[in-house]
């Protein structure tokens, strides 16, 4: 079967999709996307994803391409037409659009809207569990990856260099040492004190859903996860590590810079974290479809 | 007369050009560019642009789309194609290509090669005399800004500002309170002592081709720049100050946040110097066309 994407208006066979290459997504990067895990019929934290995105937008003063309630129809028309049954990724990235080439802001351009969509293999909680290893870098990127932009190069050359070391993410480091987050995906220890830590969302930090779900369920579990800024060295003598993304969920980290964290997969702490968040998924799966 | 744009392999109507929206330059700003000016059919130093783009594909490890050659073909053939007569400008980017969207390499990817052409006004010098103004704003990019990459948000941004703040360009400050470049241009000053001072091409700007053309004019003619920083302070104290751009050559700078520099117009360092470049431009297009 083949896949559908919408580009600006219309559902195309993927394999046709095009933009223009004056759009400005592509000659600067100027434009936002998110990620947005689906498991069947449903949007895992679909409003979040939409809150975050109007965050990007408004920063980068880039209109909405259609309304919020439009944008819902179009997710779930491409979850359909790309018959996603089980576990799924919508990608959607809306640039500023097409102008010809100048840096400041075009006076008339109307923003372009891309999403696809793609089916997934089962989450594998086990492999969650095994935990994968992470090096450190430095953070090269720019000063508000908060913003959920396409200007990605410093997270593709940082997640490079983690594939050709062996390892599945780089954990980047600011100037003073301090882990901020991985390439695309955030970051947390459990401490030698055993404090929950990650790095609190500010601007040096995209704010990651997956995260403020860790949180949330941590605080229910009567968890209260610090917000501070770890080091490399902090972090290289927990008891446990790992890291949060969408399509990641809760993954264990089980080496930093080839040193072992814990004993070598995934600790307690992060176990019931997967099982939280696994349970809370299994959930929304279970409810009535979103929208 | 309609503009022809060339993507991958093919000469395609400008209006009608497209690539994928998979493509990692849309997706991850994962590919670089040139602008290279044009007056009829000469390039002006072609060499010096390919041998800055040879250096940026080598940094990101991309691989050129075609022989360097090859590529001279292309631009004289977009050159025709387009009835460039006068002056012009090629705009040349090359992306890592089309992959499903991941962010380490894609194993096996063809680099997307997209030229567009545009023709433009004569040169103005009076208006490069007459000069801009040019605000501050910290320098928010990453740490590569030496790799003329297209992850330009931040750039998009401080321009916009400029823009809006009634100035051309807008000066990047380092942590340090240092002048690093514009958005899209070097920045230069004769500080109050007569010292011609640009900042020296580290990997904290980008090696402009037009201000080693300016330099290189400069020394010619007994005027030895100093590569060094400068602060902010230094260069509101200047006697003069300038910009150099492929498309802006040499542009006095009337004022820096609002305070005047020098008397208002172009000094005479930055008049001389805006001549010699108007001469070397003059010489190559009396040339011989190149290639």
């Amino acid at each position: 079967m083949s896949r559908i994407a919408y580009v600006d208006g219309r559902y195309v066979a993927h394999r046709h999709a095009s933009v223009h290459p004056e759009d400005r997504g592509y000659q600067f990067a100027d434009g936002v996307y998110e990620v947005v895990a689906v498991l069947g019929d449903h949007l895992i934290d679909e409003e979040q994803h939409l809150d975050r995105l109007q965050r990007s937008l408004s920063e980068l003063r880039i209109r909405w391409p259609m309304s919020r309630a439009a944008l819902r129809l179009v997710m779930r028309e491409m979850i359909r037409r790309n018959r996603i049954r089980g576990q799924g990724a919508l990608y959607l990235q809306i640039t500023r659009g097409v102008a010809p080439r100048n840096h400041a802001f075009p006076a008339e351009a109307k923003p372009v809207m891309v999403m696809t969509a793609r089916s997934l293999p089962p989450f594998d909680f086990e492999a969650a569990r095994r935990g994968v290893k992470v090096i450190s870098l430095p953070d090269e990127r720019w000063r508000r990856p908060d913003i959920k932009s396409v200007s990605l190069l410093p997270n593709v050359l940082a997640k490079q260099r983690a594939f050709e070391c062996g390892a599945f993410e780089a954990w980047l480091l600011d100037d003073s040492g301090m882990v901020t987050e991985g390439t695309a995906s955030n970051a947390w220890i459990v401490n030698d004190a055993g404090d929950l830590v990650t790095h609190a969302a500010d601007r040096s930090i995209l704010a990651g859903i997956t995260r403020a779900a860790a949180f949330r369920l941590a605080a229910e579990h009567g968890v209260r996860p610090v917000e501070r800024p770890f080091s490399l060295d902090e972090a290289k003598r927990a008891r446990e590590a790992f890291l949060t993304s969408t399509t990641s969920w809760v993954k264990a980290v089980v080496s930093i810079d080839d040193t072992p964290i814990g004993a070598g997969t995934a600790g307690p702490l992060t176990t019931l974290l997967l099982d939280w968040y696994g349970a809370y998924v299994a959930a929304i799966k279970e409810g009535a479809p979103n929208g």
